[in-house]
């Protein structure tokens, strides 16, 4: 039942060699989704063993360079490399004009269909769910239109304990009754309650990814009691006025966002290419929310 | 009088983690130029320490997307870099309107203003001087418009011989004249030839790039008698078939251009990603034309 994070990159707006521009592998039961595409996403893709030839879904949280130059690089190896199945690109409308211009030099026509789905950059919205997994996009405060994304599972099906199965003699008519919460009636008419038959589901797990953004209680509220949060802290509290002016959070505002939410496990990233070394990273964050981790290029996170 | 180029690419359409698309970076003359801009050639400039804040002049051969999509991406970074002096595109006309929809959500002003130059995809033709050096652009023969480009040193003016100064006493203003080749008339009439005052400079070099392009006379009588040759060679002939049919080379066509076209030394590149070596390559160009090297993402040449 893997849920894994795979960080592509950790930096902010201008990349150096030691850490890319945003995007983000994840891996959820085998749903395979990428959110954001920096300029060389596709490297980074190939550099972490990300399946990225699986990848249906593309989450663009908005149109500043460091989080959508590596699309089209990217559809483009698709096509080249042979790819029929359709593709799913959620992000601002204007990308689609981008990527129709971008690509009509050399690609007139790719091997597979792709569609952009506008996200909605005023309220919380679900943009895409299957039987096991769903995908709200929520808006972000930032200079420009720009949404995070939580990704969850459901919630599963009750656990049917084994040891019953034989001892009421069910069927396979039975179980999906059952699994879903259902009591059992015997063949001579005895009620057996659900709760002597399953045990309780593991909880479904969350993961949120916000960046940019300035502070907002808006995603307090929006990432509530995730198990894993991702936000940037493109500054330290030595430039909170910066990171005001160009609306970026500061290490002790992502924190604050994670104690005040609730979550499970905060990650920040986003870096301004200022920070060689993070160490005031850990300083402003440890004493607000202490389980943290600090984003790097290929971290895999299991949430 | 430095005359140097980085290659920061030799790989084709799919980049892999051992070779980018195509970019190139020259130094001819304290003249910075960049050749072609694919995806992550910002990283490359910084991985192979290129002076790329010094970057004045940028030639993107044709709308492939290994040919031009990190030039955005670059663009950005020179601006949020505080970049404010002018800088030059030479490429297709419609180059103009993707950097403009594609920075429009970022940078609507950038700090310093580009112009594009369009190039001519029919002839010849001379798209940048300065004293010391010209650029020229001509046509290559792919699937679009696509030029290659010819940098070369203007000729030199004559070295005066030291001993010479003192003997006749030259001035700062008959020095101009004598190095353009004119004679000298001592105060007393006597006229001193030019070839007794000076000796022959040294011939101005050049170097041509031609990416991407099928086998071509035309081509051989562009580059003709160039010092350095970078000509792409996307298969060995065991694929001439494919070759031909996408408009790319076989290694042995690009060690006949340089044979027939009389180079001083080849240089050859943009290798499909399906070759993990190159032994092939190496046996195709020898016999053909022995003054080779096969390019690889930081190999620096001196024209």
């Amino acid at each position: 039942m893997r849920f894994e994070v795979t960080i592509l990159g950790c930096g902010s707006a201008v990349p150096t060699l030691h850490r890319s521009a945003s995007a983000q592998y994840i891996n959820v039961l085998e749903r395979h989704l990428l959110i954001d595409c920096a300029e060389g996403t596709q490297i980074q893709l190939r550099k972490y063993k990300a399946k990225f030839q699986k990848i249906d879904h593309i989450f663009i949280s908005h149109l500043h360079g460091d989080h959508f130059l590596g699309l089209v690089g990217l559809l483009s190896t698709f096509h080249l490399l042979g790819r029929t199945r359709p593709i799913h690109i959620y992000g601002p409308e204007k990308l689609k004009d981008i990527i129709n211009l971008t690509l009509h030099g050399f690609h007139n026509n790719l091997n597979f269909t792709w569609n952009l789905h506008r996200l909605n950059f005023s309220k919380k919205e679900l943009i895409f769910e299957d039987n096991l997994v769903e995908v709200h996009s929520f808006p972000l405060k930032h200079r420009i239109d720009c949404c995070g994304f939580i990704i969850q599972e459901k919630e599963r099906e009750r656990n049917i304990r084994k040891e019953k199965i034989e001892e009421y003699d069910l069927t396979l008519a039975d179980i999906p009754k059952i699994k879903k919460g259902g009591d059992h009636i015997t063949t001579s008419g005895e009620v057996i309650s659900n709760s002597e038959l399953t045990d309780d589901p593991l909880p479904p797990r969350s993961y949120a990814y916000c960046s940019d953004t300035m502070y907002s209680e808006s995603t307090i509220d929006a990432v509530e009691g995730v198990n894993v949060l991702y936000h940037e802290a493109t500054f330290t509290s030595e430039l909170a006025a910066r990171a005001k002016k160009t609306y970026h959070s500061t290490a002790t505002q992502a924190a604050e966002v994670a104690a005040k939410a609730k979550v499970g496990k905060l990650v920040v990233g986003h870096f301004s290419a200022r920070y060689k070394q993070l160490t005031k990273f850990d300083e402003e964050i440890k004493p607000v929310f202490p389980d943290y981790v600090l984003a790097e290029d290929g971290l895999k996170l299991i949430v």
